[in-house]
């Protein structure tokens, strides 16, 4: 498997130039709308004066970083605003190896694919440590793994690709595990809007100098586009993080983050529980009809995403866009999330289209 | 010198804390009107329906990538759209010291003080070639530090702070040394807008695969805060350069993106030529006063910035702030940008105030 490449961009170009309709249900792009504070956010900045359209400060507009650092209970100092949750887990790996405690990073299996990347990327050693079949992690076999090699364990809860939502008690344990090898949990948390369990802790919650916190609003605020994320650092992190984000980006985009603080300060609570209770309805609605055709598949507690398993049918790339040409269908494979998942099929529902895709395979399964 | 921690977030600082009235010189932030057709992409990318708020393709919108090969006489696949000159020039200087032909980066001084931060970042080594006085490359020291050690040489044409422009023979030598030795020639070209010499020469105009072109719109739009920039870079550097800035970045936000692609569809060349006369009008203003109260400067022939020079005085942060406190004027040590020209202090005329500036100056010194 290669993880410099990940295979999101492959599957999606072929489905779209596939014959028949597809279902599309590959990368986890939100079909809702943004908050509507949103784009008159985008609508005030156009008409600003010329001062606002240049160089905000690097870790990010005052402003935003207040409202970010006052909804997660820390200090504005401790956050800074990136390009997505994708260059977050860029500083905070970057800043887990740059102590000099190890190279090793632990990770689960099955894994988001973009960590080793980024971690073979930043120079790293990838270390990967199965989870349950559900993606619940093994606390006992991360310790195991755990040791003075380990500059960094990186987790993911609500989990992309199972749908997992980690308990208080592993989180603490996985903060527990960081602390005795001298490493640092980095904790992926760009799902949290998405937990139907009421289990989901965030490592923030855990007071240590040893975690760091990742997240954006892609998912919460429905704009992978936009390119806001942050992450928040322990103190002894914040240089480092910051010279490396002024150094790679200079500054996040502006307009963008001027956009989701409007959002931030204008938007109903109820927007947020009104896309929760859809993606839920919707796992129902697949599930049910995953059910009601045989099939195998993780019911999940969190996140956009049902991983489900056809006998004799593999989760590979091959099978992948068999499904495509044939079913109308379109998931990402098992095995571009390592080996422990590679029976299993990942599908989004992000789209509303969840009992066709869902009759779909059942049809051609049948 | 610390290059990790530019100086310029400390002098603002200091500038926007001082008691008097205080003409700011610091920053290279355009003070005049982005394009109308920027603004106007902003408001109709407000309105757009939700799947146009999700993640763009990595390397940038497929009609934004086209916009900028067909003017930059490229093919498109070479072009990648980044979150502006700061990640352009991040990955070019990655891609080129990740070919493993080397590990030392060659560099003027003066130099731009990202290039020694971000050399170190990615774990080479700099080395640096002192320029003449007005900051004309000396090509023959460049070709005797080139060597089998070289990974990359990185150029500023039109060039902060000195404002020299590279003639086409300069550009044409610095690629054959970068081919002699196997190295890559990076040429951030983001004031290619502001030559005032007519002699500005483009490294794509000279046919390698051994250079590599960055620039951004931050400039020539006068946008530093959207955060939109580009590198073309040869062919057997793609993929290593969509790699990485897929796992730093994933894509570079979206309404900036779509906003620059209007600007330069709708835009009037006659934009352009008003902002580079407009600056080239407030150098002579400038440069008449300094001349008129007696200092010692370089005469830029492009870019935003001139360097000056005081008697007793040498460009100390100690001493730009005694000026900030007791001239009411703000500019950049010159120390910031190296050893070469740490006597001068560098003025960024990105403000109409630059004779009052001028003046305060030639008062203090009298």
């Amino acid at each position: 498997m290669d993880y410099e490449r990940p295979l999101f961009f492959h599957v999606m170009a072929y489905a779209a130039d596939a014959d028949g309709d597809v279902v599309d249900m590959v990368s986890g792009n939100p079909d809702w709308e943004p908050p509507e504070a949103l784009r008159d956010g985008l609508r005030e900045f156009a008409g600003f004066d010329p001062d606002q359209f240049q160089y905000p400060p690097s870790a990010g507009l005052r402003p935003l970083r207040e409202e970010i650092a006052a909804r997660r209970n820390v200090d504005p100092s401790q956050v800074i605003v990136t390009n997505g949750g994708g260059e977050a887990n860029y500083l905070a790996m970057a800043a887990a190896l740059d102590e000099g405690n190890g190279s090793e990073v632990l990770m689960t299996d099955p894994v988001y694919p973009y960590y080793p990347g980024k971690t073979e990327l930043l120079g790293g050693t990838k270390r990967f440590v199965e989870t349950d079949i559900d993606g619940t992690p093994d606390t006992t076999a991360v310790r195991a793994a755990a040791s003075d090699a380990t500059a960094a364990i990186v987790i993911n809860s609500p989990n992309n690709p199972t749908g997992a939502v980690y308990d208080e008690s592993t989180v603490e344990e996985l903060v527990a595990i960081a602390e005795a090898v001298d490493a640092t949990l980095v904790s992926d948390e760009v799902y949290d809007h998405f937990d139907y369990s009421g289990r989901f802790t965030s490592a923030l919650s855990i007071d240590s100098t040893h975690r760091i916190v990742t997240n954006s609003v892609s998912k919460s605020m429905a704009v992978t586009g936009l390119r806001i994320g942050y992450t928040v650092v322990p103190e002894r992190f914040v240089d480092a993080a910051r010279t490396r984000h002024m150094l790679v980006n200079v500054a996040t985009s502006r307009p963008a983050q001027y956009a989701v603080l409007r959002a931030y300060q204008e938007t109903d609570p109820e927007y947020y529980v009104t896309n929760r209770q859809q993606m839920e309805e919707r796992i129902e609605r697949f599930t049910a009809t995953l059910d009601s055709v045989g099939a195998d598949y993780l019911h999940p507690d969190g996140g956009f995403y049902v991983m489900a398993r056809f006998d004799g049918f593999p989760g590979t790339l091959d099978n992948v866009e068999t499904l495509i040409d044939e079913a109308g269908v379109a998931g990402m494979p098992g095995e571009g999330f390592g080996d422990s998942h590679d029976d299993w099929i990942r599908f989004a529902l992000v789209t509303p289209r969840v009992e066709e895709a869902a009759q779909r395979l059942g049809e051609y399964f049948d």
